[in-house]
């Protein structure tokens, strides 16, 4: 291992950015990944170089064989530069390779808004990166768009419902579906349609919201089959009658074409790491709002056609990883083996409460600076986190993603601490080393998945809704208790009432703190979880509870990176990374 | 040939429909499609089963063969329900092959909104088809999407350069552009943005239009390389400063990520008809407010592919066939070889104006009996547009598109009448009977196109552009002049001294009449055309003329197509037709 006060970078390389590494890369041809991942190649559909989907019919073959080691990657709680989960994932299957298994790892579709928006590509970094990365960062095979192109379908089916007064009497003030599109665009928020005259329709007060937030992206990675996904799609609740009556995608005839322009994206897309490990990306949630995990048909391939299957959970481990525990795996059936834990200095240093990172700026000198003291004033929330994981009857290794302004003595307390906690740790180069760099990783994950765990969900399916909620925030967050607003209250009354009590629920509250409040770092104690409002997914099959303002369309920066990308004399892409 | 009174229909066949049809064809490798075409495996890139998309770096091998025939199939003026161009089109390039002839055909990616709305697929119909039909009837490879995502995103770069208020001062008051999504909406025509508070943007009256509309997207089609495509849409003007200066995409900063997004969208679609007949998907521009013509591209790999590229204009050929000539090929400098003009004995029994029809509902019981003076009554409408192509150096061949309605009596008499114009014509039971039908109007067209023309544009670059109007309205149209409303006058003025005074001009007007009143059928005189307003699509690169009422969001009916739309127990999409 290189001398750590010399590590890599999550930021671009001195000499190279990610989309010139990316580049540069040798594809293997997708067939070959397909038959890594023991897929036949009649079930292989290419979708230009280097991208293919696969058939669900393989799946059935796929599912006699033995399943591997279902693995988990989560992160303490972020600094809003994000501490490297997907490049950590990466760089894990990577390094599994290394000692000779077969590994895969399943990924989060990128949504094109934040790439065009803020921070560029999302599809690993340096030398842990899934490729084409063009592909993934732009358009991949289309399924964000088709999601898009079926959601609002939707909504101009129930306009037009309105606006032609047959059928159920849905009253338009109680009309919830609003639209999406994939990108940042803050006018779209709050918006007046059905403008103009007699024949345009019914005015209404309306939205957009970003396609990541629409339900049903959140019912394309929950669905286990394209029947499901037409029965999940048709009970999504839309509004009510005049009587209260909820009226559904199915009372509005929309859920079957929906179910056609969706028939593609519920195949899995396949495309490979810098190394040649299988890397699945499908379908993209939310991480606020919806369970912010990938498909549970990715991880089915790849869970069957591997000795390990790495998936990726969106932000910290209060919020993904008790997702995918609570809601993916309920769903699922699935147990995973172990959980990897995501840990940087620096956001131990920013947990430190001492020093403050803003998206977009480079880092304060001062974190950058050697203080094994600051690490350790952030350890509250590592431990936490540790301790969150374990609450599902996992136990989590601790992956320190190593940058080049670390010190050895840092990485050195994060040892401690894990070892404190029971749990292993390793530090991993995997962004400057590829695989290379992320061996002690593996063979620690590795060791942890074949001991295995005594996976158990939080809470039972029969607890109260408001129960559920409770035992999150005390258990998970360490509050105090909850404050429901009356509103908030009256809601899960009715949907307890609607028989929808058994439903797990997801708390869509800051990724920024394991608080409602961004600014509380650490492992903050003695506060109460304030529930705004509570909303129904019926399609993806959970209840979901807003605590704070929780944004679901974004709005671009002064200098959107959209403004930096172009296309260069040889026609390739420049300024994405 | 079969007797026409017991021929085809465009509508589904008895026992099967066009889904069906295309369920049940044996697609051959896309490659070896790809090998007809000339085109070297490596630059074809598969996009699932049976399409792929054409590497750009083809062309120039491609283009060092010696050229074939190019040959555009219009039509006359249609009935609302349509004449058959595109299985007319498609039939062709079979009969062409029945031949021994190489034939391509090229036609424009049909929009998602009206299939879900009105019509159902629009891929050809019966014997004469492209496949695979749920693919092109959906997403296809994503390109309209593609342009969606483009469009919206100088939207929303035009939205947030207002809301920062940095760089060039954009007078909200001035932004023409709107948003576009593929559906049929019509409760987004006209809507307020950027509600809310101070953070959710600039409140703006806006609105969306249909993809197929933007300007993007008769850019996609217009242009003739990436960097071609780089630079016109950099010269797209979205408003004007405070100034009146106007401000374009370049000024944003979009139009670069722009590029990016169309990056593979650029690239022709690769398709085949059900007789494995190369058939190229490529660009849906409006036919109304663009030029509803497919791209450029994709004419120039079927015409250095093929002996004889087919490709299809929209609506009569006053309106797409003009602009094919005027528009595109003056984009192209691609010269036509011969034109076919689609003939129906139901459009002419409507152009007798002694029958109504109407989207969505049957043939009216009068319109099917024997009546060959019925359509003889109709006959000027024929005259006139074959008169049309003539204007331009070009003679047509009249295609008569047989039904099981018709009658032998009523093909005599269009027989008739193209000979008294001194044109070919031929009977083709293309949609019955596939390549077989066509051979009769393959023989006719190859013999018009191996003679050739002396294509010719109807005027030269030079014509101020109120006179390029007035040339079309007078010589194509058949009108007395045109009446410009002050507005007109004014912008014609201001476009002139802007420098745009060498575009050609596309006018927006019914296509269900030669005139822009839909009323008015057969070939109507004494009448004047109206010219409401001019907009400019400079990136595009021509002018466009609003001449009444013209539409640019589709709403849904009562009954839209989607909901019939939806998956069968074998995961097959049924309802789509």
């Amino acid at each position: 291992m290189a001398p750590e006060s010399q590590a890599l970078s999550d930021a671009p390389l001195p000499a190279q950015d990610n989309l010139s590494i990316a580049r540069q890369a040798r594809l293997w041809p997708i067939e070959e990944i397909a038959h890594r991942l023991g897929v036949p190649g009649d079930t292989v559909e290419p979708y230009g170089r280097g991208v293919a989907k696969l058939d669900l019919a393989a799946l059935n073959a796929l599912e006699r064989r033995p399943r591997g080691r279902y693995v988990v990657v989560s992160a303490i709680t972020p600094t809003p530069l994000g501490e490297g989960k997907t490049t950590t994932a990466i760089g894990l299957v990577q390094g599994l390779q290394q000692l000779g298994h077969g590994a895969t790892v399943a990924i989060r579709q990128p949504s094109l808004g934040p790439t065009l928006g803020l921070k560029g590509g999302a599809a690993g970094g340096g030398l842990s990166q899934v490729v084409p990365m063009e592909r993934i960062n732009l358009h991949l095979t289309g399924d964000i768009h088709a999601v898009t192109a079926a959601h609002n379908l939707l909504a101009a089916m129930i306009d037009n419902h309105l606006h032609q007064r047959r059928g159920v009497a849905l009253d338009p003030r109680t009309v919830r579906w609003l639209r999406v599109l994939d990108l940042n665009d803050r006018a779209l928020r709050h918006i007046v349609t059905g403008l103009g005259g007699r024949g345009d329709g019914v005015t209404r007060q309306s939205g957009f919201e970003i396609t990541a937030a629409s339900e049903v992206m959140a019912v394309l990675a929950l669905a286990d089959s394209l029947a499901d996904l037409r029965r999940r799609l048709g009970r999504m609740v839309v509004g009510e009658t005049h009587d209260g009556e909820p009226v559904t995608a199915d009372d509005i005839g929309a859920a079957g074409a929906m179910t056609a322009l969706l028939k593609e994206a519920i195949k899995p897309n396949l495309l490979q790491t810098l190394e040649h490990a299988p890397a699945l990306i499908h379908a993209g949630p939310f991480g606020n709002i919806a369970h912010g995990n990938s498909s549970i048909l990715a991880d089915r391939f790849g869970i069957h056609g591997s000795d390990y299957l790495v998936t990726e959970a969106g932000f910290g481990a209060d919020m993904g990883a008790e997702r995918f525990f609570n809601i993916k795996c309920r769903s699922s059936g699935l147990k995973p083996d172990t959980a990897v834990l995501v840990v940087t200095v620096r956001a131990l240093k920013y947990h430190s409460g001492r020093h403050d990172v803003r998206p977009g700026q480079p880092l304060p000198a001062a974190m950058q600076t050697e203080s094994p003291q600051d690490v350790q004033a952030g350890a509250s929330n590592l431990i936490k986190q540790i301790d969150n994981i374990r609450a599902h009857g996992i136990t989590p290794v601790v992956a320190i993603n190593a940058f080049p302004t670390d010190h050895p003595s840092e990485h050195a307390i994060i040892r401690d601490i894990a070892a404190a906690a029971g749990v292993r740790a390793a530090v991993s180069t995997h962004v400057r080393d590829g695989g290379a760099g992320a061996v002690e990783l593996a063979d620690a994950v590795a060791e942890a998945a074949d001991q295995g765990g005594d996976f158990r969900f939080l809470y039972p399916d029969a607890l109260p809704l408001a129960d559920k909620i409770e035992r999150i925030a005390t258990r998970i967050y360490g509050a105090d208790g909850i404050e429901l607003a009356p509103q908030a209250r009256r809601q899960l009354e009715a949907f307890q009432a609607q028989g929808h009590g058994h439903l797990p629920v997801c708390i869509a509250k800051s990724h920024l703190s394991l608080s409602a409040d961004p600014a509380l770092l650490g492992a903050p104690s003695g506060w109460v979880l304030p529930v705004r409002e509570v909303r129904l997914s019926a399609g993806a099959g959970f209840v979901y509870a807003l605590c704070g303002d929780i944004r679901t369309m974004p709005g671009l920066s002064a200098e959107p990176a959209a403004s930096r990308i172009d296309i260069d004399d040889d026609g390739e892409i420049v300024g994405l990374f």
